[in-house]
């Protein structure tokens, strides 16, 4: 497919910069992108990368200076146009319809809706309810009386264990696993006891969870994750965690037991989050921070254990200048050794 | 269900305070629980929880004052007695017995015990042997020449390597790999060369570990994870490991190769241990950190590199100092530099 | 199977030291092993091990002292040595042949090369081309539009997504995930909205990739894994990340988006590594590290942020003397003051 710029600039509604006639073949990331190619710049940090790109046109910020020679099209928010274009260039393909595979197993008194796929080698438990249009993809385990939302995708080997619960298109990646029992122990008599756990996992609408992510069913109740929540790969999310809604956690973060994150809650890579604390919303958590008591909504923390992120950064500005505050340290005490020689003995 | 409280506390053996005849329908967690429920107390810090909770009564310790108007239950291990009310209310469902699925994979030589369940799409190697009233759900893989003691669980798709063996009542959460290789290379003539992985996995007793954890093979010899130890989600074992008895390792926690666990350890999450260490009976290593060097029993370390707690947290506290510190000392700078001035010229 | 310690002498082209006649009947580990056995030495920090090791010889470097009464072979490579003689006691069982099952499930046009195993209850899409010689386990997905290298092997439950393309002698370990959709989102009217993630995943020739790690695909274009690297269980890789050749990734370590690493770099374990950076040619990042900026080639660094390994260390032993540092700036103040009070008044 080709379009020229001018094309583009109109279905983005968008300002454009240069050559109108600017024709553009294909889209590429600002610094592999080739002539004929569009890009785009969302973060003004690599707007170096803007005047070296390869690519024939930009997609840029309203207030963005777009390089001499080249042409570009100003927008309100340059990641949401480039996410447009890629639908135009790359639009998802039609749903394949497989229905339900002989070579599937499923158990007693399932409930399909309408159009639903379940590829070979899946297997759904009893009294399980599919929505319409899923898609259930090969090694796929749901157990017994489970209830998975409508156009939602299970990617291969994802498992859901018994009686956990799933919204509308919600999207689990291969070898997610969702209700696994909740680390619950007791030691009594030398020996670590098991905690029943008998509640399970709630996943509202739109949910996308990343490949190999654990959450854990309740002890009681349910593990949540709110509506329109977003998490990434190898995440962990403890029994009887309160994910809210519209929350981003990041690869390899971790929530321990009875956690509760507000809405819009942000947690970078890698974050720990110590048990039945509060993360208030709109609050953001650093990569590789571990969170040790309540964050107030809107608060961004940082380090292990977090603190408020600008605290966090003074410290780490001192903590390189350890060195030189020692050796300061060290020639005041000759300075005020030599004034105390100069004034003599045991004055006072 | 339905049981007063005087019920409730003869089975438990507690001492009853309040109201012996308030009837308790349901269990739930000290926030959530409401009317007609019991909760439990079992960490005086969440005390302020209890006269907020919406619950009926709370199984406390024994010197726990419970807050007028509300009833409850004293004994003496809270957590404990909560479980063993969990098994009242929720009796484990008995066993379902399906055989060996004749849409299961099953090789050459294989000896199973009595009542072994083998679901859909599991499959097992040549030689393994299965003992009796294992659940081996669907998607699970078992290599050749394993052994899976009795009464144990994978749950789906758990996979096994050739040649691993489990002890008794091991229940293994879904995702999780035993015996995958561990991680050998030589660089040789600008080559990583495999380092052959020719030991196994040895599992004992009563060991859960949770969903898509991972404990590499030895290379030779064995991985071993001692008997009643627990592991979370999502660790990593790394080959030749010694994991002692009645361990606790939470979620995220990785061993690098050749360490050693005694037995009563704890290993809190995200956790990582250098190799070749030893970590004695009884240690416990905090959130986060990073041990770089044998810990003596006993001992409680926190912190990247782990140093023993008190230590690390008087660090920690010092740390929100330094901006203080240097004020402090280029305050004393001034002070001496005055000093100097008052006292003239090249003296001394 | 047994060896005088003569023989390996010669097949190892090493020197002998101590008694050529003694039988070899094994293999062990420094501190397991047994008399009547082999082991080796390679890094000096363990000698101590080695006059306590219950082995008749030792594999050592060329100028390590062999305690007395032990015998042993110096060379060049005691690992590599090592790794010669694993291959002799434990060679690599002849491949088994079992060819399609009919029990897998194959899509259409298909094509495999000569001698390929797929094992019952693996999946492989359509358009799928599979090399020579591959070994494709139990529960592995294989998605359409996927190329396979020659004598590749695939362990159960590896998942690859549509068109991820793997060279040749590429090592997949059980519940690895190639290809799943890069974590991409934008905030629009208070909706997080999906990025299409229309790239692939490339793994070059001899990659090693351990359990459960996963390797997003490219929002567009490739997320690749260059040629001979070696990457743990448990690491996560995300879209359009580029690693280049022979890098070593240990357990549980994270790359951000459009992270890139030269050829030689390794991350040690539970590393993180921010988005959008360059490490270059034969770095190294220490073990729980985050890496904030680029790294350049060559160079070592350690901490959270990372920074150049010796000023890293510095500022740790810093930190253990900051309890002091912190005794001796009120030190310093007492005796300011005192000579403040000597010299009297508001002087100066």
């Amino acid at each position: 497919m080709r379009k020229t710029l001018r094309e583009l600039a109109q279905y983005l509604e968008g300002e454009l910069v240069g050559d109108e006639s600017v024709e553009i073949g294909g889209l590429a990331p600002i610094r592999e992108a080739c002539e004929g190619e569009i890009t785009f710049l969302d973060n003004e940090k690599y707007y170096p990368d803007l005047a070296r790109t390869g690519a024939s046109a930009a997609i840029v910020g309203r207030t963005t200076e777009i390089p001499p020679g080249k042409s570009g099209i100003r927008v309100e928010a340059p990641y949401y146009a480039w996410a447009r274009l890629m639908e135009v260039w790359f639009p998802p393909e039609p749903r394949r319809r497989i229905g339900i595979s002989e070579r599937s197993w499923i158990g007693q008194d399932v409930a399909f809706g309408r159009d639903v796929n379940v590829w070979p080698g899946a297997s759904i438990g009893d009294r399980a309810r599919i929505g319409d249009r899923c898609d259930i993809h090969p090694g796929v385990v749901i157990g017994p009386d489970c209830r998975i939302g409508a156009d939602s995708v299970l990617y291969p080997n994802v498992v859901i264990y018994r009686g956990c619960e799933l919204g509308e298109r919600v999207i689990l990646h291969a070898g997610v696993v969702i209700g696994a029992d909740g680390f619950g122990y007791i030691l009594h008599d030398g020996i670590h006891v098991k905690v029943p756990q008998v509640g399970n996992v709630v996943i509202e609408d739109d949910v996308e969870i990343g490949a190999n992510t654990t959450v854990d069913r309740a002890m009681i109740g349910s593990t949540r994750i709110g509506r329109g929540t977003k998490i990434d790969n190898l995440v962990m999310v403890a029994h009887n965690c309160q994910v809210g809604q519209a929350c981003i956690i990041i690869s390899q973060a971790g929530l321990s037991g009875s956690t509760r994150l507000g809405n819009y809650v942000t947690l970078a890579g890698q974050v720990g989050v110590v048990g039945h604390l509060s993360i208030g919303d709109g609050a953001k958590v650093g990569a590789q921070s571990g969170v040790t008591k309540d964050v107030p909504a809107g608060e961004v923390v940082l380090g292990s254990p977090a603190i408020e992120i600008h605290e966090s950064k003074r410290s780490l500005v001192l903590l390189k200048y350890l060195p030189e505050m020692r050796e300061r340290v060290l020639e005041l005490e000759e300075r005020i050794k030599a004034l105390e020689a100069r004034l003599g003995g045991s004055g006072g």
